[in-house]
């Protein structure tokens, strides 16, 4: 049984060695979802000539910014798996670096990273019973890691993914996921804004706080939160969607 | 504004160095509800006569296996606390030893520690949206935090507890748990039972399997797991509740 409600697909295009070269990729999966690279499945394939262990590598690198940054319920399915398959067929010529990070590969790493990031949206867009995709920007944080930690507490908090569902602002649920995660955070360097408008800073409602805008943004399918700890240069981006009934009815109800 | 739909209190007595004590207790409490103390509430008086220190310990180690073992969303309040009062009233002699295990506090520490689980239990069956209170049993851990961190995997994870809600003995949304969680498991030790029933073991379903007890087990308000994770002797209880629609009603919705 599925319970993906459309088809997820993408395709790039790269220059890599005077050559342009392809990458699509497909996914599916739209609960259990909160992969550790390990229901969620994803294949993407190339025609470029690259080694694999430098594909693994960038593969890995941008796996850990995108499929390894969603979140549909925190639960981690026994199968999730990205797999990338290189064909050589493009016939461009070999990289003289096998380094990830080198130069020449930069298009191609953005090209990959930036179709890993559109399939990934794609599962959370249709996370069972999501009608709104949430944005979660953590910066200041001690570390990258930490912020990634902080992001996703923030992504798998019921009580966050419940109020974006009621198209409430409730910035002191995030407050609380940021608490509860037990990462490095003061509550007098913490900013928190939605929908880009700053609500509170320095652990305080800012003076003059309007939520007009905000409201406004709520009613959206797109949600932004952004928080910053204000401790250090960690940041990391996550992604999430709202907890409905809907989900609810797919895995509760799915026997009857 | 409180979510708490019945009123928790609890009363046990006690002898202590030859006199009866009374403990009496009251805890609020029922969303934003995983408690690692720091909106649960709750207040336990005594009119023993015993030092600070000690029943701050005996308290401790009364929390860590009852409070800080339920769960209804996973989600941890700022303000979590739990306080024990002693007003010396009932004027047992002061205890010989001030170790919180020693044999003449035995009966004072075990009606703490049954008074603990029933204000800890009153708070999961006013889980908010809660229908059934969930209680989890790992048993066969390296260690009890271990076997503590699985049922906690167990009770938090939204695809077992909408499973609940739902009905249905779903033991492998039980392993998805364990497995997700990060702690030493083997799939071929694993052992999973619901309602008395044993249903997977070694990792596969038992011979002779009958669903039917365990049908009906499930249509109950109370609901047993246990898994036994075959590694080691660490053991650890924890009780959660279903995820329903109740829940999202009343945190999706609480403006309108």
């Amino acid at each position: 049984m599925t319970t993906d409600t459309f088809p997820k697909a993408a395709r790039r295009t790269a220059l890599l060695g005077g050559v342009e070269v392809t990458i699509q990729g497909m996914a599916k999966g739209s609960g259990m979802i909160a992969p550790d690279m390990a229901t969620m499945l994803s294949f993407v394939a190339t025609d470029a000539a690259l080694p694999a262990a430098l594909l693994q590598a960038m593969l890995s690198a941008g796996v850990k910014r995108t499929f390894n940054c969603i979140t549909v319920d925190s639960d981690t399915s026994t199968s999730d798996m990205v797999l990338l398959f290189a064909t050589g067929a493009a016939g461009n010529a070999p990289p003289a670096s096998t380094a990830p990070d080198a130069p020449e590969l930069a298009a191609f790493r953005q090209a990959l990273d930036s179709l890993l990031e559109e399939l990934a949206l794609m599962v959370i867009r249709d996370g069972e019973g999501a009608t709104k995709l949430m944005t979660i920007d953590v910066t200041g944080a001690v570390s990258d890691d930490s912020a990634w930690r902080v992001a996703m507490a923030i992504g798998n908090s019921p009580l966050v993914k419940t109020a974006i569902a009621g198209e409430d602002a409730n910035w002191g649920r995030v407050v609380m996921a940021v608490g509860k995660c037990g990462e490095p955070a003061d509550r007098d360097t913490l900013s928190v804004s939605i929908g880009g408008v700053c609500i509170a800073q320095n652990g305080t409602v800012r003076d003059g706080y309007d939520e007009t805008p905000v409201v406004a943004h709520m009613k959206g399918q797109e949600i932004s939160i952004a928080v910053d700890l204000g401790l250090g240069e960690g940041h990391a981006r996550a992604w999430s969607c709202d907890l409905t009934h809907g989900y609810i009815d797919i895995n509760g109800s799915y026997r009857s």
